[in-house]
């Protein structure tokens, strides 16, 4: 039931986003590019399940907000990673320049604070803020740590955090401002949205050194580009010198990772030094304390949907 | 007088930008490189400017909004053009990385935001969303039009407007917002920032033509990006086929114009065919627009600045 009014919320969603096309023709086809693939949504749908516990008049537009937000994140990421495909489509880099990339986030971006000044509540505007703010924080981290192997358990944390955690917390607190919310209830679904997002970010970790449904293989992007995210961290700290020479051999490694033989040895090793199992552990932690988070929460369909997102993140194959 | 004080409050606007270092190393290096390059602060003394009319306490705050506004714009745009420098220093994508213009760029966009909402006024809010939509929309169209031998005067005229004159004017705008000036002094000094802007960046266009007090030379690197300017597209409209040949051929050719030869054929061709003195025409032009603008100010004071603002950018060599 509760599934189906997000379905027809989002729907509107990208509807609200789709509307607006610019006259200017280079604007308009980046613009329709970009949001031709649907995306997961999960943010935007964070902002409604949040803000579901009064029908304030702006929940649509606040959830979009969030969902152009989030977009604009992506499209400036594929720059920073430089990566050729996104949701499925190609990425504005590759199909135009990075020129292009930079410019139309920078236009989603603020398309999103126009909204937001539609939506007319200061401490909405501080929330996202502050949160865009982090999430480049998050990512300078990740930029700064590239190629280092020391990093500590507690950086990762942080970057997962600031990167991922921290718009997923913003979605669900906006949402329970804009409705109105109690201090307990805005606090309690900020932090089980906040564990949500470090758990979809801990599985997005695991999935680059897992098979993919798509391919049949793991992508070791991360390996590739030299971030070391937890399961390399945890293989790392159990591993022999050999082992350790081997891992540092890979790391940001792009040419020599093409090779099959090398590869399905990188899979290997993470697994027999429990850099796989321990990421599912550590998944396992934030699925917990999101659901403990949850349980916090009064109302029992927003309960609900949070623990179904909890599940659907710890389960996800892709 | 005014002088003086204005620029005790752009040191004060510096200061306040600086303080802020970032715990992060990654992040305060790029942050201290970019503020490390002092550089005209115009905006900035727009806004300052604009709201003398009252003393607000949050001037010199809303002062350094506009400049952290304005230099996101110039880190990103810096990947844009792929420059190599900035305000006569290595631009942060020759030292470091495209990735990381793209991150300390969004990074110092959401810190003008996180101020922003520190001032605390939803319509300062509102048109700084606004502007910072329609730079993006100007250099969006700006690249959509590179190589277009065809462009229109209009379109011309617009992306000046929209990634130049768009941000003097709020900065005026919001200034005078913010010292609770009238409806008539808003439009007004708007009014007279948006000329004031336009007239920048048609000096800004002129001087890529003209010889460069620091090298000696033109830089003519608008031509070799294939970005059509006032100057080319003057001469252009009064040009014989074969100059037009000539024209197109240079257009986009950053290896041809290498050539000593070749380029003070440019500027031979681009003077003799009334670029040269058609721009500096449109430029006395948006100069007397400004001060008509100017004029209708009532407070002495920022008129009288505002004409020093504008005599200053219609004679500037740099």
């Amino acid at each position: 039931m509760e599934n189906k009014k997000r379905t027809i919320e989002l729907k509107k969603v990208e509807n609200l986003i789709v509307k607006d096309l610019n006259k200017e023709k280079t604007i308009s086809s980046l613009y329709r590019h970009i949001f031709k693939s649907k995306g997961k949504k999960l943010r935007a749908r964070l902002s409604l399940i949040a803000s579901s516990i009064q029908n304030h008049k702006d929940r649509v537009k606040l959830a979009s907000v969030i969902e152009l937000l989030h977009t604009a994140t992506l499209v400036h990421d594929d720059v920073v990673d430089n990566s050729e495909t996104r949701r499925g489509a190609k990425s504005i880099n590759s199909l135009w320049t990075n020129a292009h990339s930079v410019l139309i986030g920078d236009y989603i971006y603020s398309k999103a604070f126009i909204y937001t000044v539609e939506v007319g509540n200061l401490k909405i505007f501080s929330e996202l803020a502050n949160a865009s703010n982090e999430i480049s924080q998050g990512e300078l981290m990740q930029l700064g740590e590239i190629g280092n192997i020391k990093i500590s358990l507690n950086k990762l944390k942080q970057i997962s955090y600031y990167k991922t955690g921290r718009l997923f917390e913003a979605s669900a607190i906006t949402g329970a401002i804009l409705s109105s919310g109690s201090k307990t209830y805005i606090k309690n679904i900020g932090e089980c949205a906040k564990n949500l997002g470090i758990l979809f970010q801990v599985k997005d970790d695991l999935l680059d050194y897992s098979l993919q449904s798509s391919t049949g293989k793991p992508s070791l992007q991360d390996l590739a580009e030299g971030k070391i995210t937890y399961p390399l961290y945890y293989a790392f700290k159990n591993a022999s010198k050999s082992d350790k020479s081997f891992f540092i051999k890979c790391l940001g490694n792009k040419k020599a990772l093409e090779n099959k033989v090398l590869r399905k040895e990188v899979i290997q090793n993470i697994s027999k030094l429990n850099g796989i199992k321990k990421t599912e552990d550590l998944a396992m932690l934030y699925h917990s304390k999101t659901l403990n988070c949850a349980d916090k929460i009064k109302n029992k369909n927003i309960k609900e949907e949070m623990i179904e997102l909890a599940n659907m993140a710890l389960n996800r194959n892709k």
